[in-house]
C-alpha cells in the first residue's frame, strides 16, 4: 500500500493546489479537464486512454470495437423530456456513435440507496428498456449494489457500451483538418435548462424539454452514406464550448464559429439571461458537432436534416491553422472573442 | 413517462411486498436474487441477460467476447490486503475469467463525493493501475462524476470489462453435468472478515488479510491446458453458499458438498463463531469454484495448485441429479443439511 510520502512525491497535481475534490471537478469545465489530463490519464497511462476520445477503440480478433462508460448522477431523477434511465442509455449510445461505432451491447451498474421506493427503481428500469429498444441496443449484463441511507442519492446508474466500427475512417480530434466545416446538429442548451428549471422551480421555463435523445441513427446514416467524417463529439457537460475547446487543443488547430449560426431557443435564451449563464456552456444530451471536409457539407446536412433529432442541423464554423489550439467566435454584433471552458461550476449533477 | 398506475399493473414484484429497497437487496443473498430475477432481468429481458452468468458472452464479427460490470461501494475504502481500487480491478477481471475469457480492457466510472481528499483519489487510482498491470489488462476509457457532499460516500468505482474467449467450451451453469466434481480454489471467508474486522475494530482478527486477488492466470492455465471446464463461478457477496445455490437452481441439479473439505482459516472460524456468521455466507474476492468431469480432477488440481492464489485448491463435492435444484452439505459430524442463501443482510458494502 502506498504511503502519504509516496503520494506527495508522485501525484501529478500538487496537493496544495486543490487538496479536496470540488463539485467543479465533475462539471465538464476547465477543472475537470485538468483532473483528467493531469491525474487520471497519467495514472492509467496507455496508448488507448491517451487518445482522449469519447471512448476507446481497439481490435479484438479482427473485430474493430468501441468501448465507452458513463456514470449518471442526475438530480432530479425525473425531468421534462426524460429521466436518469433514458439519460443513462442515450448517453452511452451517443458516446459509441461519436466513436463512429454501431452501438450493440450495454452493461448496467446500479448503486441504490437504502429506502429507494421500489416503484422509482421500476420506473427507471422501464425507461432504460424503452430507450434501449429505441436505440436498438441490448442491456445484457448488470450489477446491483445497495448503500446505507445517506450515502448515495437514491439511484446512480453506470452504463458501459460496446459498439462495432464498420468503416475505415479514424474518427477523432487527430483527423480534424484545416478547411474542415464544423456542423452542429441542432439548437443548444435545452437539457441543462430543463434540469435547472425543475431544480430551481423556474416557472417561465416550464415548457423546456430536455433534448435527451439517441444519436445513433443520424450518425450511422452519415457513415453508411460514405461521408468523410473526421471527428464527432456530443455536447454534454460543459456544453458546446467544452467540446470545441477539447478538440482545438487535441488537434492543435484553430476552430472559428459564428454565434449567428448557433441555434438557441427563445426560452433557453431567456433563462440563460436571467440566470447569467452562457448557452455555450450549458449541457445537452442529444446534440453533437461533426467535422467534415467542405465538399461534404451539402450531402451531410441533407442526411442529418432528414432525422427529427437533427432537424436544426447547420454549419457553425470552420477550421484553420492559426491561432492553434484556440476556439474563437464572431458574435452577433460582429466582434470576435475567445471561447473558453467554464473554469468553475455552473450546473452540478446535470447527467 | 409512466404513471403510478402503469407501474402497479406491470411491476413483477408487488409493491406491497417490499415498498422500498433494503440493504439486503444488495447483499448477495435471497432478497438480491429475487430483485434480480423478478425485476431487473424481466425489465431488460433478452436472450443474453437471461443466461444469468457472471457476464454476457456474444460474437462480434467472428470475435467471441465476454462483457461484465461491477460497481464498488466497499466501506472502508482501505482494508488489510487491498482497497477499493484493487477490488474494482480484480472483481471485473475475475468475472471475465469466470466466463472463460481472457481479460483485455476495462473502463472506469468514478463517482466522487465533494470534499474527497485528492490524496485518497490518487491512492485509489494508483492501486487500480497496479492491479491492472498485475492482471495484464488495460484501463482504456473512463468517466468522472462529482456529487455534492452527503450524497455519496467518498468514492464509488464502476469497472466494466471486455475479454476474449479463445476456446469452444460453453462455460456456465447450463453445462454442469451429473457426476461433475466441484473444485474450490482455496480457503473461504477472508475478505468478508478482513472488512468486518476493520469496520468493527475487532482486535483478534487484525491479522486477517483479504483474499482479494486476480484469478486470471490459474483460469487461463486450466483452459490453455484443454481441461474440460463446465462452469466457473467466483465467490463474492453471499459467499460459497450463494454461488452454489445459484448454480444448482440454474442447472436444476443437486450439488453435494462435504464441510470437512472446505478450508476455513482458524482466525476466520474464530471470528465467525464470535459474530454468529456462517463462513459459507461470508464474501471472498479471490476464490472460485470450478465444475469439471471427474477424470479431469488430477490435472486440474495440479495446474491450480501451482499458482499461489490457488495453493489450497481441492475437491469439495460433486453433482448428481436428485434432489434437483438443491445444495446439501455433509457436516463435520456426518449429518446432512440443506445449504441456503442468506435471506437477510449479513455484511453490507463488502465490495
Amino acid at each position: 500500500m502506498m504511503t502519504t510520502q509516496d503520494f506527495t512525491l508522485s501525484c501529478p497535481i500538487p496537493i496544495s493546489e486543490y487538496p479536496n475534490v470540488l463539485l467543479a471537478h465533475g462539471g465538464g469545465g476547465a477543472l475537470m479537464h485538468r483532473l483528467i489530463e493531469k491525474m487520471i490519464v497519467p495514472a492509467f497511462s496507455n496508448p488507448l486512454i491517451n487518445e482522449r476520445h469519447d471512448g476507446a477503440t481497439f481490435n479484438v480478433k479482427g473485430a474493430r470495437l468501441a468501448f465507452t462508460t458513463d456514470s449518471h448522477v442526475v438530480h432530479p431523477l425525473f425531468f421534462p423530456g426524460g429521466d436518469i434511465g433514458t439519460l443513462a442509455v442515450n448517453g452511452t449510445v451517443n458516446d459509441l456513435a461519436m466513436c463512429g461505432a454501431r452501438p450493440l451491447y450495454l452493461s448496467v451498474g446500479l448503486i441504490l440507496e437504502e429506502g429507494l421506493p421500489m416503484e422509482t427503481l421500476w420506473r427507471v428500469l422501464q425507461s432504460m428498456r424503452l430507450a434501449a429498444d429505441e436505440a436498438n441496443v441490448q442491456l445484457v449484463t448488470g450489477d446491483t449494489k445497495v448503500v446505507d441511507r445517506g450515502h448515495a442519492d437514491r439511484i446512480f446508474v453506470n452504463t458501459t457500451g460496446i459498439g462495432v466500427i464498420e468503416h475505415d475512417l479514424a474518427i477523432g480530434p487527430q483527423s480534424v483538418q484545416p478547411g474542415d466545416a464544423i456542423l452542429l446538429s441542432g439548437d443548444i442548451g435545452r437539457h441543462g435548462i430543463a434540469i435547472m428549471a425543475v431544480r430551481e422551480g423556474l416557472e417561465f421555463s416550464s415548457d423546456i424539454l430536455s433534448d435527451c435523445a439517441p444519436l445513433r441513427d443520424p450518425v450511422m446514416a452519415l457513415l453508411d452514406a460514405g461521408i468523410e467524417v473526421h471527428c464527432l463529439r456530443d455536447l454534454t457537460r460543459g456544453g458546446l464550448a467544452s467540446a470545441l475547446v477539447e478538440i482545438a487543443e487535441a488537434s492543435n488547430l484553430h476552430l472559428s464559429i459564428d454565434e449567428r449560426s448557433i441555434g438557441v431557443g427563445d426560452e433557453v435564451r431567456g433563462a440563460c439571461e436571467l440566470l447569467g449563464l452562457d448557452p455555450l456552456h450549458v449541457a445537452n444530451e442529444g446534440r453533437f458537432v461533426a467535422f467534415i471536409p467542405p465538399h461534404e457539407i451539402r450531402p451531410a446536412l441533407s442526411i442529418l436534416q432528414s432525422y427529427r433529432v437533427c432537424a436544426g442541423a447547420g454549419v457553425i464554423g470552420n477550421v484553420s491553422e492559426q491561432p492553434s489550439g484556440l476556439v474563437t467566435m464572431r458574435s452577433m454584433i460582429g466582434a470576435s472573442r475567445i471561447v473558453d471552458m467554464l473554469s468553475g461550476e455552473q450546473l452540478p449533477r446535470i447527467c
